[in-house]
């Protein structure tokens, strides 16, 4: 698998015109859920069949806060956790790595973590068993959001996931608000996940009101389909998809094809493809969230969009080839060793 | 009682420099509630001793709509009926008033139509006596809303109570949208009624939004109030809401006063007052309708504002003196003919 | 319409062997639905084309008490009511006609009272539009349900619709558990009603759960039908639902045939068929509720089956003569006097 | 830990007159959960710090299935799974062990696995998180439940927890009304687990009716004072409890005193009370169910009372000394030799 280098293939500025705000105590606080992974120790066959799971912090957000926290950016985090021993390993977490958990409340009414069991039949064939009832994370109330937080930071990271029920649903797009009045650059991961969203329409809904408000947005083809439910772009096509965008706020539309790599388009008309890095991948899990990590941590340090993506790529080949995804998030020094490596050949896709 | 006369206290344009698009097939379509009201005919005592009702179609929307067809707008609507007695009696009424009903559909879940049983203790005390659980109007999907309709439109008349329950808050939401993509002028009547929303926070979070893409917004000081609990307005300035809400999409900010009188913001810097004709008051129920319906015909009209709040007033007054709200809608020549007598001295207040 | 007149079939004693305790403060104690009948004024057309409606107090174990009370017997009520207008006329009107009103709680959780609009098209082709959704009286909890007033009452009525939802129905299973502890009769009027309950099957379970524990169980045939679900009895014959019952705790099983009659078996061996008196029908509403208030009159007076039968169709015919149903429950002197004139040939059918 | 050896106290048949029925093809057939344990590796800590699990079948019934299949009793299931690898986990595991899972039916609403993640802290110190919103277990509905396969059994255990929610609790009440109809022998484990219970009010009110048709009551004291919630039993009297369900169909009702051990009462005036046989404790989860399994294959086996309690203690000693609960269930030999050794003082307790 090819994980990275990206290639300028429009002239533009090679900061994209995009500008973040300086002089805040945060670069980055993230919003949405703090679940648990349970990654099966017995990879390559079905979960019949596997008998122990380790235990670790996940759900997207939470997994590129920590990515974040190790590449040294000064990090917070806005979420609910469950008020059980799940919740309290999670926040501890957290803590020890460094993240502000100030934004961070207990739920009191008996609701849970949200769980994942991961299934690794194979690189190229995993799968997920969610548990999402009743998860602390959606439970997340407006009166639970910190303006003073979100404007103290430099960018807020919203995880498309917080808008899938009420009431996490309108903290998430008062978070927005907050950022879009005190200047916060907002970065929108779609993060779609089918579970508690009621339909199709409803998602398209809301995460059409939350892009609109958002400097950069990050997704999958698929995803960037699913907000055009009620649009007409036939031909699915990128170009169409990011000039709607820049209507709006956006600076930045990132659309990921995943093998065939991922295409970010800036307001001044540059477009940037990324190719990948090779990685002797274990699972897939985690690349998408160690992507951004390492992508924004370019960004935020004032690195052109090719720079930035290159790092990405290169965050998220060392998270594939290895078993966790929070656990494994790398440090600065190790990616630029990672880049090294594949520079000189050392590293080859399995 | 005195419910109309506007008053120019600030210069600016006649028409607020608010346009509207012209050459379509509808002067106005509106989108919320269709209901039944059920009206004691016994007044001035208590509910538990009257004995008889009388059914009216109701439901702030479907009022204005009436209003609206009545003055000789061409009237369309956006709404779900129970597939009961009752829905059927509001499509046929509303068909016999000449309203298009092709964008109301019917539910076939079980749903009911809402309901409203007044209480007239006096004419200062009314009190409403609401059914609204599984309701059918709040199950208008996104998928129900007509595209076609609404860039068939001039004006988009949206009631915020369509707002406080999925999935007809997605549908309101995507109607905002489909109206700002084509062209259609949004008045946005706030119409906050506590029933189904589950807090004030979720109530502020959507009226927000919707208020984002209006381009008429109209509310009481305390419904604007209800929106500003995200913000810093101790004072709770008028002038302050309304140029909050021009930094966005609005052109005129109507902040109504009760018996104080109402306050029209134009973007222009304009602000114009309104007094009240004179009214022998039977109940206070469907002033706020017939006045909307009054003052958007007077801005369909390419009136000024002064005159459009005035004519409003005037046909709130014709409203308030009658048993029913539907029912008594006024046509332009009952509005002249009383705005005449009350010139005359033929009306006074009780 | 011929509603009464029974006929001893076969022998049994008079009072088919049931024997209802003596000495009691109540004779009739109603557990279940306090509601509102909205009766259109405007008969014999649909409901589309009515205008004006009549409000009565309503729902069958209220009907029923009211018709105890009106007939002398001592009768008290275990029920919760809105805390509204609707609420309030109710408790009125049951303390008004000497219903001990004690073990009627109000909900406070902004719960409605039960709606019934009527609507009479033909005496033959009568029809209700019932609202049903979040109604106080399916919110009696059983730490409301009294055990001294179950005590102090000789006969318990149970409607089978208090236990189409929780908590009510574990109200209704606890009132059973009183009633059998302290030796209270209990009289079960299955009176199913589609709406609430969430499953045929459902229905069974606890129809059938709260028969074991009755002493007098009556319902239509369809009504048992609907009991014998998990049973085999497919030539739907009374006489085997009637012994399955006989294997519990029943002296005395009424099933009802519509126009063919009624038809009652006692454990002993007996059986009655009952024919029915004359009446000018304005609609059938009412009917079985009256038909019980009479029956168990009779019973509760120590009259033998037979004339208990009689005395309740006589008092069903002057009901369904009338437009409403609570409202017009006979006292005995009317009842008698009904009976009277049938037999002079004063009255015939329509 | 002593957990065995009963010594009759009051005079009464070895058997307690209990009479089970013969000559059909299942000794024990179990209805109710089958759900998932994850049990801590790392014991004697908090769940905060503990990293890996070990997956379990779990559940009281599912355990008490399948300790009676390894003790060679001929066992069936009735239950409902998830539609993903757990549920296929459960049921290939109880394939395996040779029970009959024609009765297991599974979900297709996305309804998933209820999860016991288990907490050492110390062996007198272990707690369970619960997972248990939207679980496959409880959507068990009534026309799931084989008329058939409970006529073919000769015992019936009902798990309570199968009682806690809808449609479960009616698949429950109808299997005990089969179970009665076949005369199939029940036994009642009451097995109170708070989730999911809406109130106290109605736990108590389903456990009685269940109790009313069970001819064997398991349970603690806490869970008889929780059906007595409506009862006068101040003293907490077991004798006061047994005799209370001997005037229903009860013929042995076992009250279990946690380390002061167990007291089985017996229709026939008889009273046993069971003392504990030695053990080294990991933890105290599964002790009840492995000593149900073994209580009840002495009564099917046709032992008197006293040694089936005996017997049952053994199996409860045996599976608190192991890490898990149904992985741990022993054979009868496995079983007999625990009871030698500890005759022979080769097992003393932690």
């Amino acid at each position: 698998m090819e994980n990275g280098r990206s290639i300028n293939v429009k002239t533009g500025q090679a900061s994209g015109g995009l500008t973040l705000p300086e002089g805040r105590d945060f670069d980055l606080i993230a919003l949405g859920r703090l679940c648990i992974d349970l990654n099966a120790n017995e990879i390559n066959r079905p979960m019949e069949e596997t008998l122990t799971f380790t235990k670790y912090v996940g759900g997207s957000p939470a997994n590129i806060a920590i990515g974040a926290s190790r590449l040294g950016l000064r990090t917070a985090f806005i979420g609910k956790l469950a008020d059980d021993q799940m919740g309290r390993f999670i926040e501890g977490y957290l803590r020890r790595d460094g993240i502000d958990t100030r934004g961070v409340s207990t739920d009191r009414t008996g609701a849970v973590t949200g769980l994942a069991f991961t299934e690794i039949k194979s690189p190229s064939d995993c799968s997920i068993l969610m548990y999402r009832d009743n998860v602390a994370d959606l439970l997340l109330s407006p009166s639970e959001v910190s303006e003073e937080l979100i404007a103290r930071s430099r960018l807020l990271l919203l995880s498309g996931t917080a808008l899938a029920a009420s009431p996490s649903r309108e903290a998430a797009l008062l978070a927005l608000t907050y950022a879009r009045r005190h200047g916060t650059a907002v970065a929108f991961d779609i993060d779609y996940r089918p579970y508690t969203w009621k339909s199709p329409e409803e998602t398209a809904v809301y995460y059409n009101l939350a892009a609109e408000k958002s400097d950069i947005i990050v997704g999958t083809r698929e995803e960037f389909d699913s907000m055009e439910r009620f649009e007409h772009n036939p031909d699915r096509s990128d170009a169409f998809t990011a000039s709607k965008w820049f209507g709006h706020a956006a600076g930045l539309v990132i659309v990921k094809h995943g093998k065939a790599g991922s295409v970010a388009y800036t307001r001044d008309g540059g477009e940037h493809r990324a190719v990948s890095y090779p990685a002797n991948v274990i699972k897939t899990f985690g690349a998408g969230d160690s992507y951004a990590a390492g992508f924004l941590y370019g960004l935020l340090s004032g690195w052109a969009v090719d720079r930035s993506m290159s790092f990405g790529s290169a965050a998220a080949s060392i998270v594939v080839s290895s078993h966790s995804c929070s656990d494994a998030m790398p440090t600065v020094r190790q990616v630029e060793e990672y880049i090294a490596r594949c520079e000189r050949g050392e590293i080859v896709a399995n």
